[in-house]
């Protein structure tokens, strides 16, 4: 997942520049980022057993960073930054600052602590308060940065729980996150939506904020398909294991076939056989039994295209999802599992639902790559635009750790093909 | 590149079955093989210096191992295999066999001789050629079969020129293959290319010989673009070079920039600066001055990409360049640089020609990934098909090293970003 | 430096056996253990930033683990675990205990937290005093054992004084651990001290505790040499790195030239050449200039062996530096710099030491590796005896971390060559 | 192995510096290395497989550089090199030299072809022939540095022997390389040998020829101990994989175990388990069933150490072995089994031998350090003299690969603990 997709002249006017709309905005996003952490020991803050797990403290910290880089230094007359080491501690793409950083081993970095990054939060937020509340009237590009500081915020806090997750996890006692008690599962039926062949408009032409991957609405021509009502579950992606689905060659590109015997894969991140059970560590209970109706997730892309395979399907291409999703779920359901329901885990789906917003991120068989017309922009800001755009494939729909009011039908998360730590799943289609 | 993308339930009768035909084609792409390696050293057939470089010794026996498996085996009555262990040694998808050969290592078994492989491939073309002459009609399904070992073979043809040129490349001394007299080079002004917004068809619909990852023909909608009418020259990209392209982030993608700092990236591979002046290792030639008006090649996906956001530009999607390719050449020109020139070397292009094929395979933005209703062929042959289709790009037209025979519009051949020891190169592309 | 020298069955009586005196030593080296944390954060207490370097909630809790499982558990009747998971997270060789901690990752594990840590220890704490308080007799094996439980803390607190230093300066601006002043340095001439050929006694026959690997007393023959009257100082490393003594092959071991190369190696650790001064970290000051005339620290053998070619001289053998010490520095000097002194830092010697003790462990030429006769020991304490007896070499004298209470002539203390995270030095040798 | 141990200006006088019979010499070893290679085909010449192997052609090439660079080029008036780019090729520490070979990866590089460097060594040979008869007298010094370029040659027909092994058994057919019918092997009991405390001189003070690393000779002081009167069996060690040891950490030094684990160790090299039955690789007959008398080979260090500590025994340091040898074996016998026998294979000893020499290098637990005054000579031939002291175990007594007149009492080889793939072996030894 990138974070500075967005650029600051080509992208629609941002949906409110109304200074005390953007003020609430702005409390609420940065108040929720200390709500996830809520339960947290000032421990688990620190650490990165990963690369791609940053620690806690970390994403604190470079979010702030955000708002005095490109909102208070630029803009608030007489600011003084916090520290002054904090740019060069926090900027996510210091790398090439100086020797000291030159691979920033954020695990290792023990200092500042909590306590002095949330002084860090408060101070910035404070300044931010009085530079909104200051009544003067803010261009668009500014309401534009401030938006796109708050969604950089909400990615950042997905990016948190993944990475709370997989920290918790590595303690062999399961320490519960929170304890919620959920719904119990039920089974729902899968059936298949038809979708017609034809041109087809694709990519973000809305009045409201969108990432710059998004733009560039543009056609493309679709030969007909059908794509599955719901997620696949547990229970369904169980059967792919004891069929021996890990142990013939003959489902997974070579290269996943490579990684599965190198890593030694044989079920999803964060599964368990205990006692001839199987189980997984849960953020909303420590470790729980594996439920076979809520939707499989923690599987790379290898492992979602095997599974295809294996059931003689294929995954659908972004374009074919965006284009399903918008006919058959136009609005996202209230229903939808997303951050707000503190469940930090996907659910079996209400009758309702297709499950296209909410859960999991669904991997797509599309590469991440630039849409027509795609530009970078000039700055700082968009300096890293497209930097992503290769070896990483699309998901869609947003998840069990993302916002609600931070997702769309034309928004393109993207991974490594070969990850699994983050909350992912499988819808399957095929062609007619 | 993949090898075995065909199948023989889906595709188009093959373009030939008369057994005398196929019997000239056999004979002629055989021997092919044997007059590629005519200038080898017994020595140079054996090394394997990195994983993707076969031993040239390697590439004589397993293409004659397919004739043997799939053709002798199956429809020559009585026939009786070469030697009982080759099927094993030759056959390149055995890791699964056994405990001793589960990591090939083909660098490094020394036996069987080059002489006794030339042996086995005169004992399978003595059971060919008695097979094909004996009168018998063959079925349109082993007519195929034998074609796609031809093709099979001219693609390891390719691959063991690459591979050549790597190993002699090995030695400091710079040992010359050939010694050819290149044409002087010529300056050509590059131009633009329009082609027009709206539905076209890709995809393979001919009666001819193709792979199946080029069936399923399809529309696709492009919108207006513009392409470059000649490829980019070693002068342009010396220009990259020069201006400190290696050295700044911001024309690569985040994954590309960590490649070229952690595997010390700095110009083409085969490439030397010495005393002043830029050479490279060429097989007409060894080292040899840098040509300013031939193609560059030897450059990765990475560098492509990087290349071209350099010069503002992009490169094509696969579906830009063979549309563009039907529309301004839609007969591959007399004048094209295949394996048949014996150059073994990109050069300039001639007045009329836009270069789309021959010289270099370019690199398209467009992950290899499988068209509307592919699917997998049952079967022993067809059962590689699309293992290759994740992290590798598309790349179009054949080159110095291709046949000329070998080449199509639809073609699709495929490498991993980071590869730069094949015949590829760069064509540029905008948005209108 | 393994920890699990000693063995009950064929040590000698352990030096007091009173319970009283016992426990006195039991209270000072625990509340030493925390004392030496009291200025770290919550945070420095949680990572591992290289495999050799441990948390220090780690060293906290192992060390305690201890008393908990060859003390109480099998002694003190009706003793309960202060958790039942714990034996198996702070046994240092749970390694094959189970899947979940195959690779302990101690640096991951972010709980047990801190303050449970510390309850954990007042509670081993509380029932150590019970116990020792009971007025029961107890065994001089459990007195042993006993013994060797406070040993062990020594050489984590030691362990953990290296570790910290390491943790702290992974954050670039340079914490300081603690503000001591320093009495200022001063130069002192370098002579050479004489032994004579001869037969002499090496290893331990005293009374008092020692570890296992110092016992079997046994002679040796020795010829006469020369050996250096006090440290190698950071001014005279300096005269090596400026002379270029990184860049030059001949003063390299073959395998220790590969390992400058591959890692960059250029200066000791913790150095850094900043606007054309040299400075280096230090636990009494943070960043502070070089002092030129205390002890050069933090090489590797390979360095310390390579500087000692530089001069035309050698390192002495672990007998050579044993025996001389044992003549020249029978006791070992009330001035010698060790942790009670709270420097954490090696210091230029005054007049009359020749700093055998103290300030840094010496490296010498010697292989660690068995004396004559030496057993493993029966059953679990026992049970790592000589587990490091190969590629590790030996040190003598002792550490400005090292308690003072805790050296002695014959002690062995023993690394990897390649290692200098922790406080060691040089003293040259010659041959007469 | 290290080759360059010799200097000219402190060892003895070489033992004859008649140009007669260093002639004579220089002739006979010269041609044994070509007979070494007899059988074997031009493709065995060529590979590296692992880095320890070297390419038979590069040990051709290599010993016939050392004269021309030591002896031709500096002392026959109006000689030529042969290539003026093999001094660069063929000097085994050309690392330095430049960008191209900064890593040689001498099994890549295809030319010179085997014929081409067949030519070299005759042209070296034909010019030393002429040097040598010319009449002439020549030095002391020149003398030693010619014997010198035999006895180094002398080590890498050795290390030949040893890479074709290797790479023979790279090929699954398993190839033979003779066809040797061996003497049916024998059973012989285990006894033990005594040897008395007390002072022992150790090292070379002969005449004759030996490597700087024997100089020094010294007394030592031993305590009482017993060795075995033969090597360790095949059906001995079986003993020890049937009861587990390759299972058992306690058995195992720490870096041992994590290497057993780490590259999946269960056997000595080249053996294999085939339908219920032990075989091994032989250089005298391909594939055959495993010896139970012969003495076990290509076992490690840590393997042989293992071994020793589950029989409750232990490896004799290198002074006990020259100690007892020198005792008990005082001239090397006429029945030991060295390259002469043309086996290439140890074999089970005859009645009256005690095995100390030929058959297989012994290890032995120490270290391979400098003996007391060792001192590096000055100059190119001297340059490399013990630069391999650290990390490397000392192994005593030649192996069925070296040659006869090559080995003597204090000759010290020494090997990394980790390597198998030289002819090693076991001898045990006790403390009384």
């Amino acid at each position: 997942m990138g974070i500075y997709q967005a650029s600051n002249n080509m992208l629609p006017v941002a949906e409110n520049t109304q200074t005390k709309d953007l003020l609430a905005k702005f409390n609420s996003v940065r108040n929720q980022s200390e709500y996830l952490t809520r339960n947290l020991k000032t421990e688990d803050f620190v650490v990165q057993p990963v690369v791609d797990v940053s620690p806690p403290k970390w994403h604190l910290a470079h979010t702030t960073w955000f708002f005095e880089e490109f909102v208070l230094g630029p803009n608030l007359p007489g600011y003084t930054v916090f520290h002054k080491d904090y740019n060069f501690l926090f900027n996510s793409y210091y790398e090439s600052v100086g020797e000291r950083v030159q691979r920033p081993n954020r695990g290792f970095m023990t200092r500042p602590t909590v306590e002095e990054i949330k002084k860090y939060r408060s101070y910035v937020n404070e300044h931010m308060n009085e530079f909104l509340e200051s009544g003067n009237d803010i261009s668009n590009d500014l309401a534009y940065t401030i938006q796109l500081g708050l969604q950089h915020e909400q990615q950042h806090q997905e990016l948190l729980l993944y990475d709370v997750k997989y920290i918790l996890n590595q303690y062999p006692l399961f320490p519960k996150f929170t304890e919620k008690s959920v719904d119990s599962s039920v089974y729902k039926e899968a059936n298949f939506l038809e979708v017609e062949e034809g041109n087809y408009e694709v990519g973000n032409k809305d009045q409201g904020f969108c990432f710059d991957n998004e733009l560039g609405a543009h056609k493309v021509y679709l030969h007909k398909y059908e794509i599955m009502d719901r997620l696949v579950t547990n229970g369904e992606y169980l059967e792919f294991i004891n069929a021996g689905g890990y142990k013939e060659f003959k489902y997974w590109f070579m290269e996943a076939w490579a990684w599965v015997n190198e890593t030694d894969q044989k079920h999803p991140m964060h599964w368990y056989f205990l006692n001839g059970e199987w189980y997984y560590f849960s953020l909303s209970g420590g470790l729980v039994p594996l439920d076979l109706n809520a939707p499989v997730t923690h599987v790379s892309y290898y492992e979602a295209d095997a599974y295809a395979r294996w059931k003689g399907l294929r995954l659908p291409t972004e374009f074919e999802w965006e284009v399903a999703a918008k006919i058959y779920e136009p609005k996202v359901p209230v229903s939808a599992n997303f951050v707000e329901s503190e469940n930090y885990t996907p659910r079996s789906p209400g009758d309702e639902s297709y499950q296209f917003f909410g859960d999991v991120w669904e991997w797509t068989s599309s590469n991440y790559s630039a849409y027509p017309g795609f530009q970078t922009a000039e700055g700082a800001i968009g300096e890293y635009n497209g930097k992503f755009m290769v070896n990483q494939m699309v998901l869609k729909g947003g998840s069990c750790a993302t916002p609600r009011d931070h997702i769309r039908h034309t928004y393109r998360n993207f991974f490594h093909p070969y990850l699994k730590w983050f909350f992912n799943g499988i819808r399957l289609a095929k062609h007619v």
